[in-house]
C-alpha cells in the first residue's frame, strides 16, 4: 500500500510554495503595465488554491514517509510543478499549444534552459521573468534532491561524494532539512543576490540582471535576450563564466571556501578533476578556436572559456557558434554535453565524480587483469569506494548511454537527420540547452512536433532526477515493495 | 625480464604456418595464369624464410611463456601477420601505397572486411584469395585466443562463458591445444567446406565458392564481387544468411547442437538471446523496409534478415543500402554495428554475452535500490556471475564506447564529417565492414588519408583482439611485472 495521502499532504505544501515564487513576477507585470498581469496573477491563485486544498485535506494524515514514497513524490513534484508552470504561458498566450507549453515549463524546471520561444524580446516581462524563475526553482529543487532525499533513496550511486550528506538510514523517512541543506540555501541564494548586484553594476538593466543571476545559478540558461549572452559586455561574460563555473561546484565546497578551510576545498578529488579538465580544454582548444574563428586572440580566448564552461556546468548560455568552426570540432564540443559538472551542483548531466569513479576504476582494471589475485581498492577523496558503488555508477553510465541512443533512434524516426537526433536527445538528457545539428547554439526547438517536444521534455525530467528515480517506477520491484 | 627468446620461437612457427596458407594462392594464379605468381611466389617464401629462420635461432630456448610472454605474443601474432600479409598486395602492384596495403591487410586478418579496392573484379584471382584468406586466418586466429589464449590471460571477461573453456591457472602459461580448441577448428574447417561445397553447387563459380566460403565463416565479409553479396542469387543469399548465423554462433554450440544435445544448446543464455534478438528485429524491420524499398515482400524480407544478420555477426556483407530507407532506419543499422554476435565464434564487436551481462545487472540494480540490504545474484546459463566479471564487463562496455567517442573526434578532425567519422570507427572497432555517412554499405575506404587509414586500421586490431590485449600493453602494470 502507498501512502498516498502523506503524498498529498507534501504536494500541497510544495504547490503554496510553488505559488509564492511565481508571485515577484505578477510584481514585473504591474510595473512594465505588460499584459501578462491576468494570466500570472490566475496562476498564482490556481497553484496556491490547489496546494492549499491538497495540503489541508491530507494535513491530519499521520502516515508514514517510506522509501517508496519517496520516489513518487520526488517525481510527482517535477510532474506537478511542470502543470501548474504551464499556467502562465497557456493563459498568457506566450506559447501557442500545449506541447510548446510542455516543453518550456520543464525545459525550465530541470534547467535545461532549451526553448520553443521564437520572439524572446517580444514576450510579456512577467513571462520571462516566470520563465527564469523556473530555472532558479529548479535548481533550488535539486539541491534538496541531492543533499536530502537523493542519500535516503540510494539513487545515483553519488550521494556519498556529496559531503557531510546524511546516509542511508531506517525504511522510515524522516527528510528533515538538515544543517547541511540549510547551508547550501544560503550559498545557492547568496550567491543569485551577489551575482544580480554584479550584473547590474556591470551595465545589465535591473530586469536583465536578475533573469541572468537565476538562470547563471541554477545553471539554466534561459537569457531574456536572443543572442543570449553574446548581447552583453565582455566584462559581464566574464563575471558569467565564473558565476557558472561556482554554479557548477559542489556547493559543500563552496561553502567551506568561503569560510576558508581551502585545505578541504582541495581534498576533493571531483573538484579538482572539474578544475584541471576546464583548464586543459581551454588549453587545448583555444588555439584551433583562434585559428578558425579569424578573431582576436581575447576573443578567441573568452570564447573557448564561455562555451567550454558553458557546456561542462550544462548552463548553455551562448557567445559564439562552436559548430562553425570545424567538423572535428563541433563533435568535441559536442561530446561536452556528456560531462556535467559536480555532484552537489545544480549541473546536470553525468557529473565528473562518475566519469572519475570510471577512470580510476578502468586503470585499476589493468592492475586487476596483470595481478588477478591481488585486492586492488579503489580510492576516491581518499576514502575507499566499494564495489557496490563502482558497479551502481557504471550502471549509470551505461543506462545513461543507452537512453541517449533509444531516445536518438526515437526522436529520427519522427523523421529527423541523425546528427539532430542526437543533439536534441543528448542535450535535452544532460539538461545543457544547445546541441548541434539543427539544434545547434544558434537554433531553437519551434520545429520539432508535438510528439518530439513532450518526449524530449520526459527525457529532461530523466536526466535532472538521476534516471534511476524515475525509471524505479516502471519496474515490478517498486510496485512489489513493502 | 620479458622472455623474448621464447616469444621469438613461436613467432617463428607461427610465420611458418602463415606462408602455409598462404601457398593456394599461387595455385590460383598458377591456375589463371595471373601476374601476380610471381608476387605470391616470393611471398610465400620471405615469409617461410623468415619464420624458419626465427624458429631455429630460437628452437633450443628453454624460457616460460607466462602471462606477459602471452598478451606481447597475441599483439605481435597480429602485427607480424600484418607485415608479412602485405606482401602480395604490395609486390604485385594490387595496391598503391603502404597504408593501403596496411589498411587491406588488418581489415582481413582481422576480419573487419573494409576494402580500399576499388576495382575488385579488375583484381588478380591469386590476390583476391589472398584477401579472403586473410579473414579465414583471422577467424581461426580468434578461435584460438578466444579458447585456449584468453581464458589463461584474463581478457574480455567473457571467458568463462565460453563453454568448457580452461580456467585461469598457475602464473606459468601452458598454452596447450586442448581437446575443445581441436573440437571447434574442426567446426569452422567442416563447416567451411561444407559452404563451399553449397555456393558452388547453388551457381557459384569454383572460385567465387572458395572465396565466399572462407570470407563467410570468418564473419570477414570481403566479397570477389564488387556488389558483394547482391551479386548472386537469392538461394545464395539465404545460404549466406544461414552460415553467417552459424559464424556468428558460440561454436561450442554448433559442435553439441551438430552431436545432437540440443539441451545444451538452449541452456546457453546467449544463444538465446543471439537468436531471439534476430527474430525479433526482422520481425521488427521487415515491415520499415518493405515500405520504403517499394520492393516486392520477399524482397524486403530477405533484405531485412540479410541487413541484420550480416550486421550483428558483424560479417558485413551487403546486398541493399540501408542507408537509403529513412534516417531513423539508418540509425537502427548503424546501431547493429555495436552488438556483435557471440563469444566463441569469429564474430567481433562487443557481443551478446556482455550485452546480456549489461541488461540483467541493470535491471537487477533496480532491484538492489528497492531493497538495499537484500543480496541479489546475477546468474546467466544457471550460474552465478560474480561482481568482479560484472564489473570488467561494464569497464569493458564503456572503454568500448570511450574509445569509439575518441577514434571519432580524431578522424574528424583529420577533416572528415561527423557521420563519416562515426561509421568508419565503429565499422572498424567492430570489425564490421560498412557503416555510415560516407563509408555506407555501398562506398569503400579509399578516400581516406594514408593517417587515417592506418589509425583505422590500429583501431581492428584493438577492437579483434578485445581491447585489452593492447591496452595493457600500454600500462606501466605490465611493464612492472616479474
Ligand atoms: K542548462
Ligand atoms: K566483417
Amino acid at each position: 500500500m502507498i501512502h498516498f495521502k502523506a503524498i498529498g499532504k507534501i504536494m500541497g505544501a510544495l504547490l503554496m510554495l510553488f505559488s509564492l515564487l511565481m508571485f515577484p513576477g505578477v510584481g514585473f507585470a504591474l510595473y512594465h503595465g505588460s499584459d501578462d498581469l491576468m494570466a500570472l496573477s490566475i496562476s498564482v491563485g490556481v497553484s496556491f488554491l490547489t496546494g492549499f486544498g491538497l495540503f489541508s485535506t491530507f494535513s491530519k494524515q499521520d502516515q508514514n514517509i517510506r522509501k517508496r514514497e519517496g520516489y513518487l513524490i520526488v517525481s510527482l513534484s517535477w510532474f506537478l510543478m511542470s502543470i501548474f508552470g504551464m499556467l502562465p504561458y497557456i493563459l498568457s498566450g506566450a506559447v501557442e499549444s500545449i506541447p510548446d507549453a510542455i516543453f518550456e515549463t520543464v525545459s525550465g524546471l530541470t534547467t535545461t534552459g532549451a526553448t520553443i520561444l521564437t520572439d524572446i524580446e517580444g514576450t510579456a516581462p512577467g513571462i520571462l521573468f516566470w520563465r527564469s524563475m523556473t530555472q532558479w526553482i529548479g535548481g533550488l529543487g535539486i539541491i534538496v534532491l541531492t543533499v536530502a532525499i537523493f542519500p535516503l533513496l540510494g539513487i545515483g550511486g553519488i550521494e556519498l561524494f556529496v559531503a557531510e550528506a546524511p546516509g542511508p538510514t531506517s525504511d522510515k523517512l524522516h527528510p528533515r532539512i538538515s544543517e547541511t541543506a540549510k547551508r547550501l540555501w544560503m550559498v545557492y541564494i547568496g550567491l543569485t543576490f551577489l551575482l544580480g548586484i554584479i550584473y547590474f553594476l556591470q551595465g545589465m538593466s535591473l530586469f536583465d540582471a536578475v533573469n541572468h543571476c537565476l538562470t547563471t545559478m541554477a545553471t539554466g540558461g534561459f537569457s531574456t535576450r536572443s543572442d543570449s549572452m553574446a548581447y552583453f559586455s565582455p566584462f559581464i561574460q566574464y563575471t558569467s563564466i565564473i558565476f557558472m563555473f561556482l554554479a557548477g561546484t559542489n556547493f559543500t565546497i563552496i561553502y567551506f571556501g568561503l569560510k576558508g578551510k581551502f585545505n578541504r576545498v582541495w581534498a576533493s578529488d571531483e573538484f579538482k578533476a572539474y578544475l584541471i579538465s576546464v583548464i586543459a580544454l581551454v588549453f587545448l582548444l583555444v588555439w584551433p578556436v583562434w585559428y578558425y574563428s579569424g578573431e582576436g586572440f581575447e576573443k578567441a580566448f573568452r570564447d573557448s572559456l564561455f562555451q567550454i564552461i558553458a557546456l561542462i556546468t550544462t548552463t548553455g548560455y551562448v557567445t559564439a557558434d562552436y559548430t562553425a568552426y570545424h567538423s572535428g570540432l563541433t563533435l568535441v564540443f559536442f561530446m561536452f554535453l556528456f560531462l556535467g559538472a559536480s555532484a552537489g551542483s545544480t549541473s546536470g548531466g553525468i557529473k565528473f565524480i562518475r566519469h572519475l569513479t570510471f577512470f580510476k576504476n578502468s586503470w585499476l582494471e589493468f592492475k586487476r587483469i596483470v595481478h588477478p589475485r591481488a585486492v586492488v581498492p579503489l580510492k576516491i577523496n581518499g576514502d575507499r569506494v566499494t564495489g557496490k558503488i563502482v558497479t551502481h555508477i557504471m550502471n549509470f553510465l551505461l543506462i545513461y548511454l543507452m537512453i541517449f541512443v533509444l531516445g536518438s533512434i526515437i526522436i529520427s524516426l519522427l523523421g529527423y537527420d541523425i546528427l539532430t537526433s542526437f543533439g536534441a536527445v543528448a542535450t535535452s538528457l544532460g539538461n545543457v540547452g544547445p546541441a548541434i545539428g539543427r539544434v545547434g547554439p544558434m537554433d531553437n526547438f519551434a520545429f520539432f512536433d508535438p510528439t518530439a517536444k513532450v518526449f524530449l521534455s520526459f527525457l529532461m525530467l530523466l536526466g535532472r532526477l538521476e534516471l534511476f528515480t524515475i525509471l524505479v517506477l516502471f519496474t515490478p520491484y517498486f510496485w512489489r515493495a513493502n
